[in-house]
């Protein structure tokens, strides 16, 4: 990880109670229940989130820096664990939801007990001189705000799997409107430099900036659409093996796809869940929760491709990062509005077609937070700009989301790419 | 089912509240969020055992008797639905841990206005006119009691999955006693009758009564003990094909099983846990938790073997029935105590050589309710007696209990049987 | 196993001859190819079987018997033990399939060198002074013709696995006639002695012969018909769960099972696969290839039960062993021909409701060959009768087969019984 | 696929029959039931790669292009079909394994008539005025000698799962040498052109030619040897998770994997089994039968890492395509002879850290040739370089093998790289 520019300790007291809150903020509208469910093993329930946020500055922070500190609950150590063998044997992921204790009543005394801990560490000198107790604060920050995104792509599949289906939000606004068409926009390649520089916070996968060479390349001006996706299906898309990757054909044979995640057609209608419930299916919002596979076919059948992520990171970042993003609170893509090079920040991730490998020159930090990120560089793909579940101070045009090419439960959509003549 | 003789309305009346707030007091002991766990495939949410009791009462008695009733939920016919295909097709067992919702508020209230509806309904007409209804009333109520049966196993299996491991019942007393040196009690064999006959209530897996033919053997005066099962772990039981029915060892082996359910070995002690927590194994007490599989093999290694379900009922109609039971509120076997044939009811369910097979003559009733017993009579074994979680008044002579070969979580153990030159 | 009354040494060395040679015979119309495939877990490769039936020789008797015997090739003690746990790890069952050697001839050599070194043996004064190697052949030949049967169902998988289909036997003359009308032939019950008695071979299962009372019963005087059960399934019989064990609902539902194993529908006809290649369905011959939940769901589906295995034997054992056996060399059941109760013997196995349990007072010999039945009494139902792939020598009123209760590759059909009010 | 500069008829007539009957000489050492069996999913039997060879002419050669063809045998079409879905739905994979038939003298005779066919085709004025006709043969002789490959991967696999495993080859010749030090060789990187250009064959993989930047990096001078990789055992390489990619981690836990595919260790000593049989373990040769996962981690203990395709194109193309290929009929990787950078081109498949993507600007061809390549460009790495299983013939600098994470059955090894300050 890049630590970043040196925080003043007030800042950090302010973003620590900020984004710790804002994390038991998205758990309001949830019954207890709510919290202890998997439904299926991506999903973790509510409760071990919270649980497992606050583990990480116990045991990154208070457990190795405050020599006088004892753990709240020596069997959480394993409990709330997600995959730092370093740490130990991690419980297995896929029963998480086999445990109803601690309670959510017990991980939210946890959280508030680690929390006084924590601020009050914060203060002491030992804390003060230490740039690196700095560093994992703001790390420990950043891993919470991917959370709170992973917390309502949570709480969307587990709402969507009770009879009746609850709703999150009640009354959430919706935007309407018709989406432009879309254009292309042309890019002239070269040869530019990627990844982060500078002094903000990054992750250790962005990082180093290295030089890379593009051909020349057009973006599709914004998201595709709902529609767009429609008329796919619609021209046979799930039934034409010949548009599709091989391992993306048999993934959907096997699953039985027809359409992206949590659409429904009943009498001939097509709906949508969201987290403000079902709704008929809004032609002109992005097209969201289709796997990497579905995006490349469709990019194929419209004779299209998907970015790389080097042209994206190109195109995007002289743009601000600014969208709809998690802070806008609809938890859901809406139609473009801008002209010009639209909803590359926020709305949805953008699968590109490139696979999550290291940076040239990578290295993963030393100990346990090595862990971090590097391990998870094979087999899946890269995703660029963020998503109507991302807190926007967590988004970045060099931030490298990743997911399994077969994933769908991430708010993730498609993002039109062409070659140029050149 | 055998229908009993007439029940009077007023006994019927307070049956059912009795019976009913049983269930409620039997989930006292739990937080909100044990009641929507499912440890493994065979548990069930306690919350859906609260629901579905209810659901059995709404569906075959206010649905199909008081043609004004409107359902509390439309969508809990489906999800409280067990496996009565004729009332449609059931939400998937191995999935009812997915639910959050209804909550557990929820389903109190549920259970509260199917109370209150079936108790106004008794008192009209219809209700009295009809015995039908009161049959539907009576086998609803023992239907609730297997489901407490049930609850308490599948408590026992989610407490046991914790960490650490709750108690469900704190400073109850433990009865201590040197079990009795166990002796062989003979029978004569010969032909007599066996099933239901007279006018209490029984289920139709329990008739028609009908003759059969035993030749001369012995009865083991009480249960095995846990210290007799360690001498068979110790005289490496579990390591011997010759001892083992070929699926045994097989299920065994895959499963990795060295030990009954819930026994734990530490530092070289044995440990078990109990409803009351974790305890040292008490060498006197009936050995409880282990499959049938292990139970043949048991006794193969004893020189002895497991009875036939007619042996256990020819020995046992004479006695009383009385034992511990789940009115002792213990939910953990205890020591023998009385000479001569001791502990045929209560304890532990007493596993037989014989399989779960219609009586000759046996029709499963017309209907959904035909679907109660008949269609699960392959496959299992039969199992006699009742158990420390069984309510007494749930239990006779004649009643026949089933599980799959290799099901552990049922307090069931082993009673010897052997042969007799004869 | 029941030794028999002694064989003259020149008996044994012409059943020797005539029975392994027999075994050969019917591998005769396979190819090299043939041989060697194992299309599901239940199938074995011909030459596996070809190599056991010899293992059985070599180790049981000349690895036993004969001080001075090495064996033909040390790798064979573990690849072709089918199950025999004591003489060591037997190679997986499920990977028979997966070796290419040793090859057919390889194999072929192995039986001539076993059986010249066993019929040199035989005529030692070792040998002859020793009844146990001649109940140890003679035990092996009987096993030996088990092996016949399981090749013929084994050659019928494969060829049917094939595409095109090779035809086993060509030209294979085809009895037609039209089946009888059945009736029910009453029997009157009560207590009767069942079991093997007196000087024949039998196997262990079939002992110790013992009383059972059984009830009045009526038997049908046929066997099912391929138009009987197909009116079953015109009647919506696999789509109808009223009518299924629930064992047998969820493994036809997720097999698939519309119909009997190797029938076929092409364009609103039906077809059946038989060793002399694909048929018309011939409505008049014995339904055959479907399990004990078919048969067991098409008897309820007619008002009527399957037999136990006391009923069956109680009206078989006054009659012939006769009918259709694998001597007929049709391979294939045939419409029943005679008056009265016909085709108790050959044609078909028929599946009764008796659980495959041991007998009053049964005990499993000691040694390895103690493993030879009694190991498999669970989970497996009992059938009688033999069937058009057995030979007619093997069987006995008093012979036990068993399979599992989803097994359908074994040539078992139905056999339909009633209760007479009694 | 780049067709390649036009090939005189002469020559193709001659190279058919040169590529063909090598396949056919490759099988020489099986016996007949060595064609038949499939050992694991990724292995196809020898017997179906002679028949899928001739069907890929049968179907895109002749049945395209000459209007009077009748194919040798309709289900072969099916049977046949590797995954060309546009032919129709491919016989399943997994279940080559389970077809006795056709025997392999019936696939003899397929190839002999295809074999005669298409020679008598290439003599008529169509093919000869047809470019296409003679991209396609051309592109069929590629086919096979992939298929050569195969073939030599799948007896292996076979072999090594016989018991007692056999020879392939007898009495061949074992290079031994002390492998020289490994060094490493610097390369300045830089904007360089990448892929297929010019006249010869390639694949449409290696396709267009483009450019790409590569900062300064440097290759090992030789291939890892197997005491290298030893050291890396000794070291507790498969259980430090520190090392490893999570993915390989789980994937090396699940499998069960301590050492390469072939490796065997017994009573201390290291064997390696290999197609002249199970040898000691030769430090100095090249380790191979390691999957991606393995030569990962191994590279991360190293303090290095696996290079990028591009990297690997540039260090050897100035190399002559010479070294231990299938030619020598040694089919086992040799110790390191040459100083310099040796053994880039034979010897074992070089996995690299790229995934298997379309280069910029790829398009598949159309048709179902179209589904050659370009449908397996997700989830997989690419291998540059040939191994010595490959045909020299085959091989070039810009060509891209591909191989899933796990898959060790390939000839492949390791070749290190590291970064350069720069």
């Amino acid at each position: 990880m890049s630590p970043g520019a040196n925080v003043l300790p007030t800042q950090l007291h302010r973003d620590y109670g900020a984004i710790r809150s804002a994390t038991l903020a998205l758990c309001a509208p949830l019954t207890v229940e709510d919290h202890v469910v998997q439904t299926m093993a991506d999903v973790s329930p509510p409760k071990w989130h919270l649980a497992h946020t606050t583990w990480f500055f116990e045991t990154f922070v208070l457990g190795e820096f405050l020599p006088s500190y004892r753990p709240v609950q020596p069997q959480y150590r394993k409990l709330f664990n997600s995959y730092y063998v370093s740490v130990g044997a991690p419980y297995p992921r896929h029963e998480r939801g086999l445990l109803s204790r601690p309670t959510l009543a017990e991980v939210l005394e946890y959280r508030r007990l680690v929390d006084a801990g924590l601020l009050e560490f914060l203060d002491t000198a030992v804390a003060a001189d230490n740039p690196e107790v700095q560093r994992r604060i703001v790390l420990g920050l950043q891993h919470e705000q991917q959370h709170q995104e992973l917390l309502l792509m949570d709480i969307k599949h587990i709402f969507a799997s009770n009879f009746p289906q609850p709703l999150y939000q009640r009354g959430a606004s919706r935007p309407r409107a018709a989406a432009p068409a879309a254009r292309w926009l042309e890019h002239e390649g070269g040869l530019h430099e990627f990844g982060h520089s500078g002094s903000g916070f990054a992750y250790d996968n962005e990082s180093p900036r290295h030089r890379a060479f593009l051909l020349p390349f057009a973006l599709a001006s914004r998201l595709t659409t709902n529609g767009e996706y429609l008329a796919f299906i619609q021209d046979r898309g799930y039934a034409r093996p010949d548009l599709w990757l091989a391992d993306g054909w048999n993934t959907a044979a096997s699953q039985g796809w027809q359409a992206p995640l949590y659409w429904l057609q009943e009498d001939g209608l097509w709906y949508e869940f969201t987290l403000a419930g079902r709704r008929p299916l809004d032609l002109d919002e992005p097209v969201v929760h289709l796997s990497f596979f579905e995006a490349e076919a469709f990019a194929r059948w419209r004779g299209a491709r998907l970015p790389s992520e080097y042209e994206w990171e190109l195109a995007a970042r002289s743009l601000p990062v600014a969208g709809n993003f998690a802070e806008e609170a609809l938890f859901h893509p809406r139609p473009a509005a801008a002209e010009g090079l639209a909803q590359m920040f926020g709305d949805v991730w953008e699968p590109t077609r490139s696979d999550y490998a290291p940076y040239p020159g990578y290295r993963a930090p030393a100990g346990a937070l090595g862990e971090y990120n590097g391990k998870f560089m094979s087999g899946q793909i890269v995703l660029r700009g963020g998503s109507c579940v991302t807190p926007r101070s967590h988004v970045r045009a060099t931030y490298r989301n990743f997911f399994y090419l077969q994933q769908r439960w991430s708010f993730q959509g498609v993002r039109l790419a062409r070659n140029l003549e050149g």
